[in-house]
C-alpha cells in the first residue's frame, strides 16, 4: 500500500479515537448531577483534584523547561527531540488533565444514576474511564504520528516518548503518595480515633481521600499507560528501522496502533449492562464483571485477526505476528495469576486472613511472602515472552511483544480506571447521605473496580517490563553497544548499582507517605479539636487545607526520586562508560519487576483479605484478626498504589535517559 | 621460601586455631555450672540443640550422599571432587557441632560467673565465641590445605568449598526457621497472651526460644561464616593458580590465612575485661564493647602489617595488598553504615519509634523504608571495592578483597557469636531465679552482644556479596567464558530467574517461620489449657514436644529451598546454556545482596527502636507506640535472623553450583 495512504489512516485512527471521547463526554454531561449537595461534594472533590494539578503541572514545567534546554544544548538532532520532548509531555499531561476532569464529572452522575438504575451507573462509570482509555490512545497515536511524519529520524521520536516518561513519573509518583497519604491519614484518624465511617463527611481529611482517587488512580494511571503505550510503539519503530526498511519499521507499529483503537472502541461499545431487578450484591458485581470481560475478550479477538493481516501485509511473514502473540499470551496469564494471588476467593488472600488470627505481625510477614512468591509466574512468564519474542523477530521482536500487551489499551484502561470513579461515586452517595440501597449499589460498582484493578495492574506491570527491555535492545542500538557482558566490571557495578536505586525509590515513595499521612493525621487532629461541633455535625470542616497539605507533601517527596532517576544513568554514563548503563538498566529491570509484582500483590491481597474478614470469615468486622488485617491492608496501601506502580515508570524512565544521552556517553568516552 | 616450608607453616597456622581451641574450652570448662537448677536447664538447652543438629545432620546426610553420588559419576577428576565435597560437608558439621556443644556449655557457666563478677561473665561468653571462631578457621584451613596438598587440582578444592556451602545452607536457613518459630511462638502466646515476662520458665515454648540461639545464632552464623572463609580462600587459590604461577596462586592465599589465624589469637587474647565495681548499666555496656572493639583492632592492624609482607613475599609487588585493603575497608564502612542505621542511639532507629506513634502499620513502611534505603552505602561501597580490587589485581584482585573482609574471621566470629551465648546466660539467670543484679548483669552482656552483631552482620553482607563475585570470576574461568553479553536473551532470562529465585526463597524462609510459629503457638496454647497448674507454676511444662515441634517444621520447610538452589542452576545451565546461568549468579547476587541488607538493617532497627522505646521513649513500655514496635520487631525477626542470613549463602550456594557443574554445561550444550 502506499505510504501515503497508510500514514493518512494512521492520522484517522487517532482522530477517530478523540472523536470517540467526544461523543463518550457528550453522553455523561448530559446525565443530571442530582442535588445541591451533590454538586457541591463533586465541586470540591473537581477543584482539589484541579489544583493539585495545576500545581503538579507548574512543578513539572520547570523540570521540562531545565530537561528542554538541556536537550536543545547537547542531543541531536538539535532542537528537534528537545520540540518532541516538549510535545511528549504536553500530550502526556493533556491526556490526564482531560481524563481526570471527565472523571471528577462523572463521579457525581454516576452515583445519581445509581438512585434510579444499577446499570445506567456502570455506564456512565465505564464511559468515563473509556475517555480516559480513548484519551490516551489517541493523544499518543496523533502526537507520535505527527512527530514521525515530520521528522523522519528515530532520534526524534525517542524524544516524544522521553516527554512521555517524564511527566508519567510525576503524575504516577507525586498522585500515588498524594492519595496514600490522604487515605491513610483520613482512616487513621477518622476510622480508628474517632470510629465514624469511611466517606463520613465530618472528617476533614474526606475531600482529600477522594481527590486521591483521582489524581492518583485517574490521571496517574492514564500517564502511567500512556507512558507504556508511546514507549513500546516508539521502541518497535526505532528498532524497526533497523530491522526491516525505514517506511516499513514506522509504519507498521503505527498501523497496528490505529487498528487497535478501532477494535477498542468495538470492544468499548459492546460493553452494555442489562438493568438487573431484586438481583442481590454478587450477583450485581458477577454481572458487571461478565459484562466488561465481554469488551476485553471482544477486542482482544478482533485484535489478533487483526494483527494477523496487518504484520503479514507489511512484512509478507508471520514471525513478528508470533512475537506479539507472545507478549499478548504472557500478559493474559500474568493478569490471570496477580487475580488468583490477589482474589479473596482464592487460596493466598484466605491464607493471610487466618494468618491474621495470630496477630498483626504474622499477618504482615505472610503478606510479604505471599508477594515475593506471587513473583514467579510474572518474572517466567515475562523470560519466556522475551526469549520467544527474540527468536521469532531479534529485538524488534521483545518491542513487539510490549506492544502485543498494550495495542487494545483503549479497552483496558477504560476499565482500570471505571474502578476509582465508581469509587468516587459510593464517597459522594455516602457524603450526600443518598441512602442504604444507592449507596450498596455504588459500592458493588467499586468492588467490581477492585477486580477489574487486578487486570490492569498485572497489564501494566508485565508491559513495562517488556517495554523496558525493549528499550533496553533500543540502548544497545543507540549507543552502538555489541556487548555488555558480566564479566566486565563497569557491567556489574551498574547492575548493583541499578538495583540499589529502586530501593532507594521505593523507600522515598514509601516515606513520602508515611510523611504525608503523618501531616494529614496532625491537621485532622487539630480541625476536630479546634473546630467546635464538627464532631457533631454542627460545623463544616476545612477540606481544602487537607487538600492542600497532601498536595504540598506529595510535589516535595517527589523531588529528589525525579533527579536521582536522570541523575544515576548520567553520572554513570560518564564515569563507567555506556556498558556499566547497560548494567544499571538491567539491575533497575530486575529488582524493578520483581518490587512491584511483589508489592502490588501484597497490598492487593492484605486488602482483599481484610474485605474477607469483614465478610465474616475469622471473626468478621471488630474481631482481634480484623484490626491485625487492617494494619496489613494500611501497609499494603503504599505498596499496591505509590511504590509499586511508580517502579513501573521508573524501570521505563531510566531505559529513556540511557536512550536519549547514548550518543553522548560515547562522545565522552572516546574525548 | 621453598614451598614445602610454606605448607608446613600454613598446616602449623591450622593446628595452632585448633590447640588454642583446646585451651579455651579447658578454661570454660573449669569454670563451675552453678546450682541445681541451673545445670538442670542448661542441660534441657544443650540436649534440645543437639537434638535438633542430630536430626538436621541426618536429613543433610541424605542430601550429602545424594550429591556424592552425581559429584562422583559426573564431576572429572572422579572421584576426589566428591571426596572433597564429602571433606568439606563433614569439617563444616565438625565445626559448628564443636562450636554449638561448647556454647551450651559455657551459657550456664556464664550465668554462674555473673553471680559475683561482670567481667568473668564476659570473659567466659567471649571464650565460648572464640572456640567458634577458632574452629571454623582452624578446620577450614586445614581441611582445605589439606586437600590442597594431595591434589594440586582446583576442580578439588572447588569440590571441598561446595561442600561448606551445602551444610551451611542447612545450618543457617534451617537453624534460623527453627530460631525464630520458637522466638515468635514463645513471645506470641506468653508476653502478649497470658502477660508473663521473656524467658519465664511456665512458657513452654522457653527452651525451644534458647535452643534456636544456639542452633541459629551459634551454629548457624558460624557454618555461615565458615563457608564463606572457605569460598573466599578457594576462590582466592583457584583465579590465584591462573592469574599468578600453580605454586604462588596456591600458597599465597593459604599463607595469608594463616597469618590472619595468628593475628587473630593475639586479638582474641587482648581481650581482657576489667571488673568495675558500682558501674551502671550504661557503663558497663560501653565498657565491654570498647573491650572488644580493642580485640578487632589489634587484630586488624596486625592482619594489614603482616599481608603487607606475605603479598610482597609472594607476588614482590603490592597490587594485590591493595585490593585486599580495598575489601577492609569496604567491610569496615559498611559494618558502620549497619551500626549506624539499626543503633537505636541513632536517627533512623529514633525515627521508626517516633512513627510507631501512629500506629503499627506506619511503623511497618517506615522500617521497611529505612531498610531499603541501607541499601545505598553498602552497594555502593561493594561496587567502589570491586572495581578498585579489578583495576588492581584482576579478577584475582576480586577474591583477595573478599578475603580481606575475612582473613581475621577467628576474631570476628568469636565476637558475633558472644551475643547469643550472653543471650542464653541472661535467659538461664531469669528461669533459675537467680536475682535482679545478675540479671541485670547478664542483660548488659546481652546488650552489648546486639551491638556486635550489627558489625558481624555487616562483614557477614558484605563478604558474601563480594565472595560470590569472585565465584562468578570463577564460574568464567571454569566454564570458559570469555563473553555473558546483557545482549543476549538467555543471560536477561537467567538474570530475571536469578532474581526471583531469591524472592522465592524469602519466601520460603519467612513462610517457613510463620508455620512454625503457628504450630509453637497451638502447643503451648494446649499446653496451658490442658497442664493443670501450669500458670500457677505448681507443673512442668513439656519443653521438649516444643523443640520436636520447632525441629521437625524446620527441617521440611528447608527441602523445598535446598532443591531449587540446586536444581534451578541446573535446568537453566543445561537448557538455556552456560552464559545464562551468569545471568543466574548475576541476578541472585544483585537481588540476594539488596534483600539482606534491607532485612538485616529493618530488623535490627524495628528491634531497637522496640528497645528504645522500652527505655522510655515515645510513651514507654506498654503504650501504644511500645505495641506497634512489638508488631515491627516480630516482624523484623525472620527478616533479621532467618531469610536475611540465609539469603547471604544462596548467593554463594547457586554460584557453587554453577561452578561445580560448568564443564558439564559446556559438554552439554556440545553434544
Amino acid at each position: 500500500m502506499d505510504p501515503l495512504i497508510i500514514k493518512i489512516l494512521v492520522l484517522i485512527g487517532g482522530v477517530l479515537a478523540l472523536a470517540f471521547v467526544g461523543y463518550l463526554v457528550r453522553s455523561i454531561l448530559r446525565e443530571s448531577e442530582g442535588t445541591a449537595k451533590m454538586k457541591e461534594i463533586s465541586l470540591a472533590i473537581r477543584q482539589g483534584a484541579m489544583a493539585f494539578l495545576r500545581r503538579e503541572f507548574l512543578t513539572l514545567a520547570i523540570f521540562t523547561v531545565v530537561v528542554f534546554i538541556v536537550l536543545a544544548v547537547f542531543i541531536e538532532p538539535r532542537p528537534f527531540v528537545a520540540v518532541a520532548y516538549l510535545c511528549g509531555t504536553v500530550t502526556s499531561a493533556l491526556a490526564g488533565w482531560l481524563g481526570m476532569n471527565i472523571a471528577t464529572k462523572a463521579n457525581v452522575r454516576t452515583a445519581h444514576a445509581a438512585i434510579n438504575s444499577w446499570a445506567k451507573g456502570l455506564k456512565i462509570a465505564f464511559s468515563s474511564g473509556a475517555v480516559m482509555g480513548f484519551c490516551v490512545v489517541g493523544l499518543g497515536l496523533l502526537g507520535l504520528s505527527i512527530i514521525a511524519f515530520i521528522w523522519e529520524d528515530s532520534h526524534v521520536w525517542l524524544g516524544f516518548a522521553f516527554g512521555a516518561s517524564s511527566v508519567a513519573l510525576f503524575l504516577r509518583a507525586g498522585g500515588g503518595i498524594f492519595t496514600k497519604s490522604a487515605d491513610v491519614g483520613a482512616d487513621l484518624v477518622g476510622k480508628v480515633e474517632h470510629g465514624i465511617p469511611e466517606d463520613d463527611p465530618r472528617n476533614p481529611a474526606v475531600i482529600a481521600d477522594n481527590v486521591g482517587d483521582n489524581v492518583g488512580d485517574v490521571a496517574g494511571m492514564g500517564s502511567d499507560l500512556y507512558e507504556s503505550y508511546v514507549s513500546a510503539i516508539a521502541a518497535s519503530m526505532v528498532l524497526g528501522v533497523i530491522a526491516l526498511d525505514a517506511s516499513t519499521g514506522m509504519l507498521m507499529p503505527l498501523a497496528l496502533a490505529a487498528v487497535g483503537i478501532v477494535v477498542s472502541i468495538i470492544g468499548a461499545l459492546s460493553v452494555r449492562p442489562k438493568e438487573m431487578k431484586d438481583a442481590d450484591f454478587e450477583k450485581q458485581v458477577a454481572k458487571a464483571h461478565a459484562t466488561m470481560n465481554t469488551g476485553v475478550y471482544v477486542s482482544n479477538i478482533l485484535m489478533i485477526i487483526a494483527s494477523f493481516f496487518v504484520i503479514r501485509a507489511f512484512t509478507d511473514k508471520l514471525d513478528l505476528f508470533w512475537a506479539l502473540i507472545a507478549g499478548l499470551i504472557a500478559g493474559f496469564l500474568i493478569a490471570q495469576a496477580t487475580e488468583y494471588f490477589t482474589s479473596a476467593e482464592k487460596g493466598p488472600t484466605k491464607k493471610i486472613a487466618k494468618s491474621a488470627e495470630s496477630g498483626a505481625a504474622v499477618c504482615i510477614i505472610e503478606g510479604l511472602a505471599t508477594g515475593m512468591m506471587s513473583t514467579v509466574i510474572p518474572v517466567l512468564l515475562v523470560a519466556i515472552a522475551t526469549v520467544l519474542a527474540y527468536i521469532f523477530g531479534g529485538l524488534l521482536g521483545i518491542a513487539i511483544a510490549a506492544m502485543g500487551m498494550l495495542i487494545n489499551l483503549g479497552m483496558l484502561l477504560a476499565m482500570d480506571c471505571y474502578g476509582p470513579i465508581a469509587d468516587n461515586s459510593a464517597g459522594i452517595a455516602e457524603m450526600a447521605k443518598l441512602g442504604k440501597e444507592v449507596r450498596e449499589r455504588c459500592e458493588a460498582l467499586d468492588a467490581v473496580g477492585n477486580t477489574t484493578a487486578a487486570l490492569g495492574k498485572g497489564f501494566a506491570i508485565a508491559s513495562a517490563a517488556l517495554a523496558s527491555l525493549a528499550w533496553l535492545a533500543t540502548y544497545f542500538e543507540v549507543a552502538d553497544i555489541d556487548i555488555a557482558s558480566l564479566t566486565n566490571v563497569g557491567v556489574i557495578a551498574g547492575v548493583l548499582i541499578g538495583g540499589m536505586l529502586t530501593f532507594v525509590f521505593s523507600a522515598l515513595a514509601m516515606r513520602g507517605v508515611s510523611d504525608g499521612a503523618f501531616a494529614i493525621v496532625n491537621e485532622v487532629r487539630r480541625q476536630f479539636r479546634e473546630i467546635k461541633g464538627l464532631m457533631e455535625g454542627d460545623a463544616n470542616p476545612d477540606y481544602v487545607s487537607c487538600v492542600d497539605i497532601a498536595t504540598s507533601r506529595a510535589l516535595r517527596a517527589m523531588l529528589l526520586p525525579g533527579i536521582l532517576v536522570i541523575a544515576v544513568p548520567l553520572i554513570l554514563g560518564f564515569t563507567l562508560g555506556p556498558e556499566s548503563v547497560a548494567g544499571l538498566l538491567v539491575g533497575a529491570l530486575l529488582t524493578g519487576f520483581l518490587l512491584a509484582v511483589m508489592m502490588a500483590n501484597a497490598g492487593g491481597a492484605w486488602d482483599n483479605a481484610k474485605k474477607y474478614i469483614e465478610a465474616g470469615a475469622c471473626g468478621g468486622k471488630g474481631c482481634d484478626a480484623h484490626k491485625a488485617s487492617i494494619v496489613g491492608d494500611t501497609v499494603g496501601d503504599p505498596f499496591k498504589d505509590t511504590a509499586g506502580p511508580s517502579l513501573n515508570i521508573l524501570i521505563k524512565l531510566v531505559g529513556k535517559v540511557a536512550v536519549i544521552f547514548g550518543p553522548v556517553f560515547i562522545m565522552v568516552i572516546e574525548l
